[in-house]
């Protein structure tokens, strides 16, 4: 293999690190702790494992642990009567609703409750407008972690030529305007995109964000591109991603394996997420305090 | 000139007429006329034409004429107080803040005012949200127009390559937004972009939406393709855009001119998002009052 690999692992560790004293700065400047609310509805084992590592992670930075727990049958209301008493409440920074909700409740509206300035997963329209804008706001988690891992190995994005391959909602989309904020040239693909490989070609990072099984094989990537792979398939040979990751290794100049790449950075970007919305609220807060004061 | 003249005003003229018929059948259905609140603060002369320019053509197609004038001194707080109303009154469809405000006001937190299913502009946070979810709501009027044009042409967006030529947040990002939407594979370029001459040649369709007299000359446009040029610039010549026409015409396979392009589609677009925002209105309306008989 001949790319350098790019280990999220320990870029989410210093990440991490970072943010701890962070944490520690703010709470001593303002005496403010930020707090994250993670919501879980019922008892999804694998959503109970993913808040459970959420919390853990957000005590070992300094963030408070505002974890509510509903049960399976909890209906509509009641979680939106939930969502409303965290949006008014002072003490948390970001609201987290675990998705998925049980097949009885609406999602969609349940995640429009959550105020823009405590939107930590960055889902809300109020949080997708203001990336689109590229004004001040909390972005989602993946895709910021995507930026943050090409910043750790100094890849260029300014004027770079970035192919994204997938238009989701959670990737796709928002990757692609944080590229164009940073001022990348940005080709956005798809499953309608006509010779696909021939397009990444053409590209100096790659963000493979598709959900295909190995479809960037090493024909799509131009020699000593960086190759990011935010797939996650799993296999009788264990987890693998939308890359078909040795011999794109041996063209690319930078790749991320599946797991270990992208994965690990989620989390810590949602870490982060909540200190910035804790420094959101409190910029807010102090601009309408200054401004009620000059009236 | 070997490439089809795309004639705007053509177009425009025959969505003015079909929306005349629309307006008609929504009112005969319903009962609701709908409503264009143009919103004029102070006397620019040039803002007091476009106003009247908007409301005449309202009044053409069927739609109300709204329109509301505030005095030159206006303060923040007395137009704030006028959108609200705006935004409380069910006869009111749609509202348009003429911009630009007079300089001592501030015209962001103006426009976020205006709720979204009133927002015949596109302009507000919610409604560049929506638009990047690909999610019902109303879209900006520029861009809109500009697919129109395509589609009266026949031009095939869905698998096409299409370079969009700026990233503003009045035309180049929402333009990109909606050919994605359509299934074009669309790369977004800007004054950072290398070689843009090369990544235009790969285009199907160009959108030149930059700003820039003549930038995009014969030698950026592949044999055959469609020439969109959103720009216009007031010269000794007269008006121009931001492609360089007549070289540009002897390769393109389509092209529009400046003017008599694109200018004439924003007002049809406009006329054409104050009824979509009536039957937006009238399904929630719809949709809420089930809900309460239901419950």
């Amino acid at each position: 293999m001949t790319a350098v690999l790019i280990d999220g692992k320990a870029v989410a560790a210093r990440v991490r690190a970072t943010l701890k004293d962070e944490v520690a700065a703010f709470t001593a400047a303002t005496g403010i702790q930020p707090g994250l609310a993670t919501v879980l509805v019922g008892g999804d084992p694998a959503s109970e494992v993913y808040v459970a590592s959420k919390r853990k992670s957000s005590v070992a930075v300094g963030l408070a642990d505002l974890h509510q727990h509903l049960p399976e049958d909890a209906t509509q209301q009641q979680v939106e009567e939930l969502l409303h008493r965290l949006a008014a409440d002072p003490a948390v920074s970001g609201i987290l609703l675990q998705l998925p909700v049980p097949a009885h409740l609406d999602a969609a509206p349940l995640i429009e409750l959550i105020p823009f300035e405590k939107d930590v997963d960055g889902l809300t329209t109020m949080s997708v407008g203001l990336l689109a804008q590229n004004k001040p706001g909390l972005r989602p988690c993946t895709p910021s972690g995507v930026i943050e891992l090409l910043d750790a190995y100094d890849v260029p994005i300014e004027g770079a030529n970035v192919v994204v391959i997938g238009r989701s909602e959670l990737v796709g989309r928002p990757v692609a305007q944080l590229l164009v904020n940073r001022n990348a040239t940005v080709t956005i693909t798809h499953s309608r995109t006509k010779d696909l490989a021939a397009v990444c070609r053409t590209a100096d990072i790659i963000v493979a964000a598709v959900g295909v099984k190995g479809l960037v094989t090493a024909d799509f990537v131009k020699s000593g591109a960086a190759v990011i792979d935010v797939g996650i398939h799993r296999g009788p040979e264990g987890l693998s991603g939308d890359v078909d990751f040795a011999p794109a290794a041996e063209v690319a100049g930078f790749i991320t394996p599946v797991p270990g790449g992208v994965g690990p950075m989620t989390i810590a970007m949602l870490l982060g997420n909540t200190l910035r919305a804790a420094q959101l609220q409190h910029s807010l807060a102090s601009a309408s305090a200054s401004a009620s004061a000059s009236a």
